[in-house]
């Protein structure tokens, strides 16, 4: 019973197949341009119905800070929610990589952020040169709480970064999870609302080490193959990096993946749901789920082999945590059934907050 | 009647005398090896009343920058109010210097944090190293909103960074200026509550070019000329620093000075408070007034000729606006005399924000 | 006839195994937290026969980074050869990660740096803070040209290092062919010599992402795991990584992949020696072949498919080209017997320079 | 005696008023938006006989990692010579204003570059973004020892940049130096030599903080008020800073000023080279000497009160030192006298290095 993250679970078959039949033919061209890597970009121009320029790193905090650093100048800021993965679990990655740029970070429902946020911040930038100069928006989809914006707020966002002169980051981390869950085309979910460049993320949906950086405008694509390498992003192995990509995107498998967690997840959040002393504490929109339960109860399903991480947030009353669990592609549905089933019997037995 | 900030006034006459005369003898030691320089050491050795490390350096965001730099590892984490001057004013110095540190900002009255703030987010810092490490808790004294802490709640909060193994900065561009309002010792202001480093300013206070770090604690200071040097920040010519700072600290000038902007901040606020719809925002505990006026009692007296910034804060009522007032040493009392008669007459004539 | 470089050859049957293999269980603890990470550590240890701090990373590069940041603070100076790794291919990643410092370039033949040449540089530090603070010797075992250190030649660098505060970082991207060279203990080509930090290389040697960062002085491991995460270099599936590591080490593979690499070099060296017109540039001590022959030749050779390294040097005969080619565990004996027969026929039918 | 350095002497009377003048009136603007401020960039374009951008800093040092920042990338490569003041006297600072930018180190007679030098240089740059992407072509005029670049050989550098798509770079510490040593104006020695950004130096040559960064092509003028504000070299109280500018180009104090130091330079140059044992290193061509002279008459001269440095430079015979003199507009001609008196007296006195 592993909810602990989506990168707990190993790599998807294909995937792995992928990478064993990459070791044949016997010799390949290193760093980067082997043709599996340039047949992953006409791969993501496909997806993305329109030509992208797109980048193999090594884990999606490098395309988070490598994508940024060809966005934001070092006197810039980024415009981000509060608990985005980049301010809070990139233990200064974006800082290094822009050659510090500063994280402006913003509050929001659901770890989502909005244009009024933005523009309510831009008000205090009236010093010139003082402060940073405001570069780039970046969010999450889906975000660190499992919610997932719509299209239209994508749109909106995209249109108040540019009104003031800025760009328009995603971080995909979970893209597919996203994706399925809102049930339109990547295109329309990217660069038809406005987003500049994307941090397209696999591993947590059945990959090895597969992640990617895209660019719809091309102009910031310009100097990548020199930000990658000063960043130590380039291997020279490049074609297990390839594979992976190219098996993922292969015959709809990362959009089966997503639709399996997220099936998951949705069966886990109702289940819970149901439990005595617990709450929902996000919407469930992707692959996880956010929950109010009494500690004791938390403390119980550890005990009886759960895992899974509490999250700390303010203002939650005593005696309750709040917990996350995530599900992967992977994820057995007999994991999911079993820790509904304990929770309940747990809850019965009078863990859940009230006594 | 120029209230646009302390550092608009020009250089007092004995500091300038202090630059003129340093022209003697023919020759000096360049490059902060002069002995000028150890005399400045020895003399605010004497101000707090313990041995200190102390450097000259040219403005006191580059005092922050490199005090900061001095205590925090790049992957570092440092807390500090949202409206402090190293988040909100130095264009990412603090990021460049440090190395790409990032800046935790808290909320908090009359921009102070407290222990309690502090306490709060690093509940959120449970991932390892996947955050920043919390390394410094740097506050401004006085603040950016003309508020002063206590020597208590210094205290608390040098406890408070202690506890986590932190650090503790103190921001004294308004330095003499807090420390005359409290009416404590330097020593009592800093290092006997807790203060490692603190940012020592005179520029604004009578200064020319005024501004030193000095470290409480000596091992930090112990790189600080390869910090100092790679920074940008040691002058040749740098007698004309030295002599400066010691005319200021002599015969009680830069109290003086402090005092004097101080009472005529009082002065200011009280005569503000009485004019009908405006409202005094904070507490006048330094040189600076803060108030809330009508937009267009704002217009009136900048349109009669008052200088003066408007400083956005959120949540003000339509029709009204915030507004900062800065007095030094060198601000005319007539000047404030004719700004609160302005203000008055124009209320009186209907631009109250009432009609 | 693939003799561009190591790693254009693919992984080791044992190792891809390995990788495969490690997808079981079907979770496990992510971020470097896996039991196979600690196992890493231990192997390590045992192979040299001292506990040392061993750190995954995913390429040379990084591991070079990250253990100069670990040695070198922002203002600090790194000597090294003018031709090693550090300096000419690794695109700034040095400057980034250590937050500025500088690398110090001396000359040397075979790309070997000696004491005498760090001290005469060393002469010229003699202004305090105005120069780079000398922190770091960096030398490369085996070379980038193919040549090898001897014990006592590292243990005199070690000496001069200390000699003047500074420490001894190993670049072993091609550790194994150099050891094997040499014929000691891995303990005495490294801490028994003085290396404080060893890049520890196995990408080259049959691997697929196969390096650490090998601390013999526990201090400078204090806060690498920061490092690491902040530099975009730990993965979260980092079972795949240690696999690999554990497999490279077990039962002598690595040791054996660089005898077969470091044989098949020799037998193209001796080769090539006997070709009219060819003159073998360095000694072939590891895994490279360096020679000088006729441009006409080279051309030759490339148009019948060999594939290398045209490899710059100053000061050659017009007519005259230098040129690399590298072996590996997987370079078949066939293809080096070919590329001899090719040189000799061409050679014979007057491409040797001499018409 | 004081030869040590042209910035051991203090502030030219004129430029002293200048600065006592600027504390009237009582108010000005701060943080560099001064009338004053904008009278420079006039003045020097009246100077240069083009519209150029020029912004005030605080030190030479600066004005090169600045005017750098704008020129390079952070993973660019910046040429110079390899006793460049960038590369041996500012601590990493290029390294850290430029976000790790790397100083590629050229040799050159009298501490200039060639073309040749970088041509062969660029032949090792074949690995597309392995290596530092050329950038930027640093020279400095008057050089480290004293010599100066011709208007024809500037060209030829500038030429060589733009071939190969970089920019040029003048660290014109000692500006007036050289353009009174050529006898040419400042727009030929600068921008129709295809220089493209200038550090013009004035603080050795009569000021106190006497320093501006000139970009005579405006897009490198950008961002450059990020930049200089995030690098902390903007001053509250800016018209100290302009007024220092206006009096040194005022009347043609600083061609005065300089003229009076070359002078004393060829004087002081033709008396030590009539001293037995002494030999002239370089051509003294601006307001340097640089001397071969025996150790023991090196330690004579200091014995009796002169100042100086000596100069580590490689392959001097045993029992030989190599020595700087520099000569400022302030330096006494007695001095002058006095120095060359002692030296022909302690040579014929015996201690010339023949004994």
């Amino acid at each position: 019973m592993n909810f602990a993250s989506d990168n707990v679970y190993g790599v998807h078959p294909r995937i792995l197949e992928a990478v064993v039949a990459a070791n044949q033919p016997l010799t390949d061209v290193p760093y980067g341009h082997d043709d599996g890597a340039q047949a992953c970009e006409a791969a993501l121009s496909r997806v993305f119905e329109t030509p992208v320029r797109a980048f193999l790193v090594l884990n999606g905090s490098m395309a988070n800070s490598l994508a940024l650093s060809a966005m934001s100048p070092p006197f810039g800021g980024i415009f981000c929610h509060e608990g985005a993965h980049i301010q809070t679990d990139e233990c200064n990655g974006p800082e290094l990589f822009t050659g510090g740029a500063k994280l402006l970070t913003l509050p929001g429902e659901g770890n989502r952020i909005t244009p009024q946020a933005i523009e309510r911040r831009l008000r205090h930038f009236v010093h010139g040169e003082h402060g940073a100069r405001p570069s780039v928006v970046s969010i999450t989809q889906a975000t660190e709480l499992g919610t997932v914006y719509t299209v239209d707020e994508i749109s909106a966002l995209g249109a108040t970064a540019r009104a003031h002169g800025m760009r328009l980051h995603m971080d995909g981390a979970r893209f597919a999870n996203a994706l399925v869950s809102l049930g339109c085309t990547p295109a329309e979910m990217t660069w038809k609302a406005g987003v500049d460049a994307l941090s397209f993320g696999g591993t947590k949906n059945g990959g090895m080490i597969l992640e990617a950086v895209v660019f719809f405008d091309p102009a910031l694509a310009e100097d990548f193959l020199f930000r990658r390498k000063r960043a130590g992003q380039l291997l020279s192995k490049g074609r297990y990096l390839s594979a992976q990509l190219l098996a993922y995107l292969h015959d709809g498998l990362w959009l089966d993946n997503a639709r399996q967690a997220n099936a998951l997840a949705q069966a886990l959040s109702r289940g819970l749901a149901l439990v005595p002393g617990v709450r929902i504490a996000q919407p469930t929109q992707a692959n996880e789920v956010f929950a109010l339960m009494p500690v004791a109860l938390c403390g119980v399903l550890q005990a009886l082999g759960a895992v899974f991480h509490e999250w700390p947030v303010d203002g939650i009353d005593a005696g309750m945590t709040h917990v996350r669990f995530v599900t992967s592609w992977a994820t057995p549905m007999a994991d999911v059934s079993r820790l509904i089933a304990l929770a309940q019997q747990a809850s019965a037995r009078g863990v859940d907050g009230d006594d």
